[in-house]
């Protein structure tokens, strides 16, 4: 299994767990931000741009734009 | 094994082979673009944003920028 755990990291340091076991992350057109999805199906969509992927570690992080 | 092919789109369509078994990807200071690093310690920087990642599918596409 590949997927990855998605944090958002608001300001400097602060990370949140936005969703796990993610396994689509592409641009959301509606609202500018990004569209996640993971195995299960469950889906978000935040305001937010790519900062850092670690596919060994299975982390990824963006960084909230609002 | 959880790393990424990593393709690199120009324009609408075409997309190029950027690197194989990306384990690392992070946005690089220096440049403004991406750094990519795989599991055999290969590095490109490129000038290039995230744009669709497949993690199921092991393929991750990123926009150049110039």
């Amino acid at each position: 299994m590949c997927e990855a755990t998605v944090f958002l990291k608001r300001g400097t340091d602060e990370e949140e767990l936005l969703l796990e076991d993610v396994c689509i992350i592409r641009p959301d057109e509606e609202t500018g931000g990004l569209f996640l999805q993971n195995i299960f199906g469950e889906q978000r969509i935040v305001s937010a741009t790519f900062d850092v992927a670690n596919l060994s570690g299975h982390r990824i992080v963006l960084k909230a734009t609002t």
